[in-house]
């Protein structure tokens, strides 16, 4: 068993679609877990609430609060319709009697790994990236914000991108995979598309916190083994709030997921709250 | 008063936070009301739910069956937290006793138009075009098929984007405005982020029906009076399954809002479905 799959495990709770979970603190990010490791928690729901349509096609969280780590948690899921191929439900991570994450997908069928694409294509290319060995891990940013979460993953920075502030764009690229050899599957990506530093701190450096609104993430294939390449850009910045696109590849070059996700950029003495 | 905001009148009903409206059909594509008109509506009664706090900075919407135009529907929004600057709000269509479109909303204010943009910067340039009376009006794709929205809105295409697969690429730009006047507000803004023909158009030609699955919508500021100009691209097209991304820049060129939806293209003989 891997630590994702252990610390993503639902048990059934009372009658219909909800689920009891223990919300783990080893994907924190600072004091909270990661908000892609919550979603990927959802996601499981969801998979379980829709039978034979494992994958979020899409799927948009809202962030409420924080999560919290360490502590048990409740999933209620409601399916809003059952389709042949798609069925779409929306469910809500409930802790400390509160909610704090609001989720709705559309929830389908990638089909295996490995299947080549039918019909017409369009594809966005991978970055440029050295070889993982080349690329620094991704560390934590200051002293006293501790990265739990780096225990979990292997994250890999582009060599420009690692320092915040160097690359003098709102991008970063790198590596990503799971410590303890698990291979990524559709869910792991959910927690990927959320893992990297945000993309503005390649512009702007080191920006206290920068805390998502909401986060979609669109699966597009189900992941071949092996290492993930990713990109997040940052195109929109204004008011304070930032768009920030993300795409993940395989290791054999396929596109595999896009991401885009609201967030509020809260600069030391100004800047937009929630 | 304009067309649109007789046919997004929504009257309070029971309880709580509901509404009843009629649907119009002046808004539709084909035998369907367009599925921005029905986010816009929507947006309406969210707008109302949250005092203060008028505008969508993210809305997401989920389709899930065709709207029905010329008949009565009902909102239902349900406000899941409400904060000092931003609410976020869930809201169901239904029509004829079945769920529509479910959507999913970070309610916020953008402030009033022509505010410069606090904080840092970062913007999308806005795409070159002819000025909208050198560009052709947008005119029903095939014999047979109506196209009621263009009586209410005035859509415009770049020369070159103006005939089914004459670009080669999957990219569609032009112009939009209210054909009664009426300048477009961020609620408009829902409305116009999907009233152009699909991106893939422009790669494909005529593919007959690309039904949005999910739309999701970032308003980024209150457009100034005028014309929109506006740009869609789909980078990321698989398995009949297409991601296509769309901005929309005021008349003074400020970015106001981008979109981005997940549709099925059904291609003569095969293809996804839902």
């Amino acid at each position: 068993m891997s630590h994702f799959d252990d610390e993503t495990r639902l048990r059934p709770h009372g009658d219909g679609l909800r689920w009891q979970a223990d919300v783990s603190a080893a994907w924190n990010i600072g004091q909270n877990p990661n908000g892609g490791y919550l979603l990927s928690l959802v996601g499981t729901a969801l998979q379980q609430a829709t039978p034979g349509q494992p994958d979020p096609l899409s799927i948009t969280a809202h962030y409420l609060r924080p999560g919290l780590g360490g502590q048990p948690g409740e999933v209620a899921v409601d399916v809003l319709r059952r389709g042949r191929a798609l069925s779409t439900a929306r469910a809500t991570l409930r802790q400390d009697g509160q909610p704090r994450l609001e989720v709705l997908a559309a929830m389908g069928d990638l089909g295996p790994a490995g299947t080549p694409p039918v019909g017409p294509q369009i594809t966005l290319p991978p970055p440029e990236l050295p070889p993982p060995d080349d690329c620094p891990g991704r560390s934590a940013p200051a002293q006293g914000v501790s990265l739990s979460i780096l225990d979990r993953l292997d994250i890999r920075l582009h060599p420009l991108h690692a320092r915040p502030g160097e690359v003098g764009r709102a991008l970063v690229s790198g590596w990503i995979r799971f410590r303890d050899g698990r291979d990524a599957d559709p869910l792991a990506c959910l927690l990927m598309a959320d893992a990297f530093p945000p993309a503005v701190f390649g512009l702007l450096g080191l920006v206290g916190w920068v805390p998502t609104v909401e986060l979609t993430v669109h699966l597009r294939a189900r992941p071949a083994p092996g290492w993930l390449r990713v990109q997040f850009v940052a195109n929109d910045l204004a008011d304070g709030r930032v768009i920030e696109d993300g795409a993940l590849w395989d290791s054999t070059g396929r596109l595999v997921a896009q991401s885009r996700q609201l967030a509020l950029v809260r600069l030391p003495g100004g800047g937009a709250s929630g």
